[in-house]
């Protein structure tokens, strides 16, 4: 079985982006938008996520871990209110997707995450997306600025509340940006990748995970610039006195395969250790096109990984199925293996 | 002829730190510490690169281009006054060194940036070190905020009287951050990588080259995330109706070899044209151990690059010299071929 652990719903039906923008201008036909994206149909929904399907099919994959589109969750435009209402929405139509194909989508939320909130603001979102609506993990946005940075690192304990709760549901967090509003960031070209690093370096410089051994992140984008530095980090970990990088992430850092040619997944393969490596393709996502040197589309990652030969089946078998079960293992509940 | 492209002077003696303390703090002793600091005599001086001759010597590089300490520059710190009085000492003492080692060291300039401050103010000191000085190229820091990203895009117009000197003088700029004072930002872990990432970014965006054809920038530490995320970029610049990468960097776009792993280094090798990858180490930097793998320093990069079988004498040759001549042509009245 092959388990994509990185999807976003960004075929969402334009009744719910319409809405937002209305919640965000105070327009007074807000709550009638609201009302309209909440009663879409379950046709809409079933059109809105046949491209996802079409690809699942063509590529060989069976189940995509499914959360509200990342640019969309703009945590820097609402107050904790106003984005609580908006991840409400996002999630409830994910959870209808859900609903509709069980055994192709499992839904991982967006949290009501903003500027200046605490992150205890989204414990009650959290626990609702896992205990009612059955959901196996959370989008964990590292900046809610939008490119300014001004909350503190991942490793403060301003972020404890949120992880307490991550730990008793045993659910893990992708940390996960989401749109920039600082003209330096390109949000999929600069933003995305950058946070992902940023968050490796964060944990490698804390003792966060000897306060919560079981707490799991994953870092989506193949990591950002980590496996391809591993080098550097190994070299900064020990000159740091931090414990080697294998130690440090074994059961809690894990990177995705979102990363969108040959070479990199070969380097990903090769230097990160087979168990903190979760097949993902963020498919319908940043790249959409099909790459002209090989015929095929540029976020198609099942085929690179397909094609590193000298990695054996078993190794294989735990980025495509068995680590995903084991970093989110509430998927163990809902698709059997 | 080996010429190593990134250096600073990470071993300056300690006078010079000691003065900018002073400066920063308004203390009233800055005026005799920096006096102190002009003086340090030529053996200091000659005592001071020990480290970095002695590395030329055992990993068979003959040329460095040095610059002063990056995380030293400190944009974030003094206003132009101050940080132009810093530059021009910090580049007087690169210059003592590229004078008493004149076969070893060749110079590149920090440049007075500061916190709204103009590109326009470092025009002055860039000529100096150019043309009084005999230095090949200057560092352009893109947040002289240390972490908060508050100046322009590095293709915005404001930029351009600097860019319109550098052309004037033909000499290229390495993009390169400074210390971080945002807690997100580890500085070399972290906001160095995500600097190169966002510049690079920033460049597929524009039509910077358009207007300033023979402009030309180093993206340092490997090009951050770029190289490892190449169909990436590839795909957005097709996606987003840009040119093909390989024309969009030719004339205009070079990156570094600090990586400090061999399976980084095939990665950058393997998909960057090889006409853009110019050599460097940044010897006695970020990080100064021995990989306990392979027993040899990590930031020995001309080992990783000797180590590259399938890569020909010829493109070796561009990387190890025939680039770095190119993208700053006045070595070559310095040090002969």
């Amino acid at each position: 079985m092959v388990i994509d652990c990185h999807g976003h719903y960004t075929t969402v039906p334009r009744e719910a982006p319409a809405f937002r923008e209305a919640q965000i201008a105070g327009r007074s036909d807000a709550a009638a938008l609201l009302q309209a994206a909440t009663a879409v149909t379950d046709d809409q929904i079933r059109e809105s996520v046949k491209p996802q399907l079409a690809f699942q099919f063509a590529r060989g994959t069976d189940v995509t871990i499914f959360s509200p589109r990342a640019a969309g969750m703009a945590h820097h435009l609402g107050d904790a209110g106003a984005n609580r209402q908006w991840a409400r929405l996002s999630n409830d139509l994910v959870h209808r997707v859900c609903t509709l194909f069980p055994k192709q989508f499992v839904g991982v939320c967006q949290l009501p995450q903003s500027v200046g909130g605490s992150p205890a603001d989204c414990v009650g979102e959290l626990e609702r997306c896992v205990n009612e609506l059955g959901f196996i993990g959370c989008n964990l946005n590292p900046d809610p600025s939008g490119g300014h940075w001004t909350a503190p690192p991942l490793t403060d304990r301003a972020w404890y509340p949120l992880y307490e709760k991550l730990v008793e549901l045993d659910v893990p967090a992708m940390v996960h940006v989401s749109a920039s509003c600082n003209p330096n960031f390109h949000a999929t070209g600069a933003h995305y990748l950058n946070a992902d690093t940023t968050a490796f370096m964060q944990f490698l410089l804390a003792d966060l995970f000897r306060d919560f051994p079981t707490l799991r992140f994953v870092i989506p984008h193949g990591g950002g610039a980590v496996p391809y530095h591993w080098g550097r980090y190994r070299g900064l970990a020990q000159d740091l006195k931090r414990p080697p990088l294998a130690d440090l992430i074994r059961d809690n850092v894990f990177f995705d395969t979102c990363v969108y040619h040959s070479p990199g997944i070969e380097l990903l393969l090769k230097v990160v250790p087979a168990d903190n490596i979760l097949f993902g393709s963020e498919m319908v996502g940043a790249v959409r096109g099909i790459d002209p040197e090989t015929g095929h589309y540029f976020d198609d990652t099942k085929r690179y990984i397909d094609g590193v030969a000298w990695m054996n089946a078993a190794d294989k078998g735990k980025i495509f199925e068995g680590n995903v079960r084991k970093v989110y293992p509430r998927i163990n509940g809902k698709i059997p293996s």
